[in-house]
């Protein structure tokens, strides 16, 4: 990998709107002096990156909830950095905080939105996914929209993925029966025997209907939908009275550029919601959330000690693989969180 | 009106599964003799029948939250009733019950699903509609799924319509701006003077959405969905982040025959959902909320008594057009709750 620099502030920008899938010519790399750290401010040595899905909805500029990234702005992104200079009295050089400070070596702040890890933090990097917003996702998400009840059948699809992973265990602490649906044999495998899923169906089979209704004999009554299409469709058919849909993510869609062909299903969808009396509601961790993060952070961190949860990091070296690492993510090339490597720990 | 008759009793079956609208046709009356009351029950003479858009629901064989009526048996429909012979000890001669005995002069109940309105009830036919399961499905749609706050935005479709018209009025009691949406000038007029909407829109209008932008510069906090199609459409897009939409009813769709055209609208829905954290929510008003009818009559009758809410009613007379009534129901030719005064009140 690219060794940070001293002196040279290494940054990927948005180049270009993507249409449908992202290139990597849609980013570009350049490089520039770091700044000099300022009266309140810190001075920030990126450590890890986190890739995530909601990064394709930031290089568009169709409305959403949040403002797209610029053209020319540095990528925005999740990060787990060092302090490497202060200038603002509750931050010391070489504490590790949590920070948003995006797709780049070094970066100022005013300590907005920074989150303390303290000098030596076990896992640091576990702050970007079970330990962060994915997590937290996952957690608020299943346990506040989801409702889940012992006994229940609980679906979660990407599900060996950063939020899907936590969804399924959660699911399965609370007492349910947990299918995870993921694409690929190898994450199958890792759903049922490393994070104790009942069962999990690989999404590329064409038989997923069929195969979703033998392992969800009770029917289902939590659908964690991260995913939306096709499995959106299978799982619709399955779904209980009175089920609940926590719609965090729909990846499947991301790189859509055009309204599929008909018939108009949305009709069709009104009318099972009516029906079954189903519960479908979209959610935005820290807009929905803004004061549960560091109750949740104890809870899961107690969850983890103890092995309850497991996790798994799929790590990526080097910056200037972050937009490759970012496209392969929203293939599904990942085995577990993704995380670029920015830098060195020490 | 056709009189009833002590020793004839006329029931309405269901002669044919309709293909879209119903025709008069897909019915048949029957004429049989009065049944006899037996040990534990009640002979019931129906005064007032209930007509309601869910009936055309009941007609299809489609999967749905009820039981379809089978061919050859008579319609279902919500009733008031006197008693006229009883061998029940908690039934007199002479009291008035709420019943759900169908399209018929008369039947036998054993008490199980009755609500006693005594003998002297001021409106009986009202507790087929604002102080019925419609008033009661209003109340509780807009109260615990909108959970509206004063300030805030709602709309409600089919706004003079038993349903509607509650939504609308208790919403108003709320503090919310109150937006309807009905079918004909008439209706829009009655709803902002008689029922002291803020707005009411014609959705026979081809300017409809853009009517609907002016009237709700702030957004739409709360819609109550009992329409679906093109209302719901314009509604979408003008739902503010964190909007709740109990979903109530599709009156539009129910003789629909098939899927629209495309494109496949279903997809975006969800992006929808997601970006604005909307929650979708369908409810069927007696299986979710079973216990607070006696607690919502004390509360809309007191609202009533103090014309805090006003009600009409659309009084067809004789059994005999009450299949007539229904079809005209269903296209919206209704002025208030439609009814049929089946039988005198003495």
């Amino acid at each position: 990998m690219a060794q940070q620099s001293a002196s040279v502030n290494r940054r990927i920008l948005l180049a270009r709107r993507p249409t449908g899938e992202p290139l990597e010519s849609d980013f570009r790399l350049v490089t520039e002096a770091v700044p000099q750290v300022g009266p309140g401010q810190v001075l920030l040595r990126t450590v890890y990156l986190s890739l995530d899905p909601y990064m394709r909805g930031r290089m568009s500029d169709a409305p959403s909830y949040a403002k797209p990234v610029g053209l020319d702005e540095v990528m925005v992104g999740g990060t787990v950095c060092r302090v490497a200079a202060s200038q603002h009295p509750d931050y010391a050089v070489g504490e590790w905080v949590l920070a948003q400070s995006g797709w780049q070596d070094w970066a100022l702040s005013d300590g907005q939105g920074l989150l303390s890890l303290g000098h030596a933090p076990r896992n640091p990097s576990y702050s970007l996914g079970v330990l962060g917003m994915p997590g937290y996702t996952g957690y608020m998400g299943l346990l506040d929209i989801g409702q889940p009840q012992p006994g229940e059948t609980v679906v979660v699809a990407a599900a060996t993925g950063a939020v899907g992973s936590v969804v399924g265990q959660i699911a399965r602490l609370k007492g349910c029966r947990v299918v995870g649906i993921a694409g690929g044999v190898e994450k199958c495998r890792y759903a049922v025997q490393q994070l104790r899923f009942d069962a999990c169906l690989d999404h590329r089979s064409p038989e997923l209907a069929a195969m979703l209704a033998e392992v969800t004999p009770d029917g289902i009554d939590v659908y964690f939908e991260n995913v939306g299409g096709k499995v959106f469709d299978a799982v619709l058919a399955r779904l209980n009275p009175r089920a609940r849909v926590p719609v965090c993510g729909l990846i499947s869609a991301y790189n859509a550029t055009d309204l599929p062909p008909g018939p108009d299903r949305l009709p069709a969808l009104m009318g099972t919601v009516l029906r079954k009396r189903i519960r479908l509601q979209g959610f935005i961790i820290m807009q929905d959330y803004p004061d549960g993060f560091a109750a949740f952070r104890q809870v899961m961190g107690r969850w983890l000690e103890q092995g309850q949860v497991k996790y798994r990091e799929d790590v990526i070296d080097g910056l200037e693989s972050a937009s490759r690492g970012l496209i392969g993510l929203l293939r599904g090339e990942n085995a577990g969180k993704r995380i670029v490597r920015v830098g060195d720990e020490a």
